[in-house]
């Protein structure tokens, strides 16, 4: 399910997926909702191919997503299988932005983005924005081209 | 939303919903795991009637679910207005068994039961079974009748 | 859990929820993915305040979303309670725009936006994208200020 | 992420998957709804395996769950890897039962069963049990132990 790339920097990956049952809804497509989970799959794979994991076990941060789009350009059925193309758009000092493309053959199905920012977790307390970890930095790259589009 | 009950006890919930379209499937009903969350929200209005919540901030006990059944009897469909009728049908030293009927109107949509244990949350470790606090077990008493089938 | 509005045409929806315990994540907050089924559950229930199902048995016309977007402010946790407010912002030959605010009190959660495009469902066809049937347009009017944070 | 299995009749199908992120809840556990999902995944797997589909465009006949069960042994976490073997039970005229055992490494996660009935879908009306068609019928037989334990 996984394939880890030649490059010692992880800025792309190409999730193969199917359509689960439980992810359409009665108007026979997959429930618009369900594309924000794949990005987010393809997003935590991507990070297993950099030799991170986004959540690991007694974490002292995480990374809440502070934006997210989609504009939808063709439905996606049951059984039907496609492909989810995550980029590294931007890092900054405390946030990754992806670009994200959602393909089923030569068909361009969807197109995403989604921001995420680095928080401090402090029980009893709100999440508090901090630099990323240098070392977590250090594992990502822009994307050449910068965005999920040039593929 | 809610109501709370007369009784200073709590050994019965009934939860009033409509079936929102993303709990659908391309068959055009609701997707059958979507029963067992339905069971579930009730179970926890059913804590929240007893001054209870099922999951407190920093909570250092925790519920998670040893069984659970439904049998299917009629669809639902998006729109539908339900009502799930859940009842505490057993409550031992670590464990409390609901049993729970869905109801559309007149006809009889699906009949489950749920089986919960007392586990003690400690971090790094799995989780213990222990017994139910008694200021918890106090709250509850079981359902007359012992059925959710009986209303 | 929905109240009819007076006015005669329906321009903005106020939808009060609770999070449920399967709509948080392991990091201990809503999973971002559920706004956008908050924010639908409120079209929905727009629509019905409108006298209309946007999806009744047998329907001719579908209404697919064309585009979704959330910015995210502060995360909400097990049993919050919070108020979705989806307005109309724009009315198109084809298409409708909402505006969302999600708050909960005084504090801002989230912001949003949908599309949606009005189609004909013809089986074993692709979707055609057609003008709105004049007497769905006729229950909709655009919401004074035109976006959901004017409240 | 499947494999066809030599035989020339499915009985058993073992699917390998990984727990993504919006599967876990506020425990830091998969939700357990989500073990029927599994379920299903692996049951659609076992049908393509036989050479079908279990919602084929426009079908003229549905499988609609009439019973379905989890015992819970031990939960999942983010990122685990498992693995789902359902098996085929018993199939009688209407109905086809399944055992599903989940497992991850050496560890006996849950245990459960499912029971879907064969009907035909009638626009407008309710759903009406229905032989199962011979040709299906025919591309699977009971799997020997008749238990997905017996592995």
């Amino acid at each position: 399910m996984e394939k880890r790339r030649n490059s010692p920097l992880a800025s792309e990956y190409r999730l193969k997926r199917r359509v689960q049952f439980y992810e359409t809804d009665a108007a026979g497509i997959v429930h618009f909702s369900w594309f924000f989970r794949y990005m987010e799959e393809a997003e935590h794979a991507l990070w297993r191919a950099a030799g991170l994991s986004i959540a690991p076990p007694e974490a002292e941060i995480g990374w809440p997503r502070v934006a997210a789009s989609f504009d939808f350009h063709r439905p996606l059925r049951f059984e039907d299988e496609f492909e989810v193309c995550i980029r590294v758009a931007a890092i900054t000092e405390k946030t990754i932005r992806y670009s994200c493309v959602i393909t089923s053959g030569a068909t361009r199905i969807a197109k995403g983005s989604l921001t995420i920012a680095c928080v401090s977790k402090r029980p009893r307390k709100a999440m508090k924005s901090i630099p990323i970890p240098a070392e977590i930095a250090a594992r990502f790259e822009i994307a050449s081209g910068g965005d999920a589009e040039r593929t």
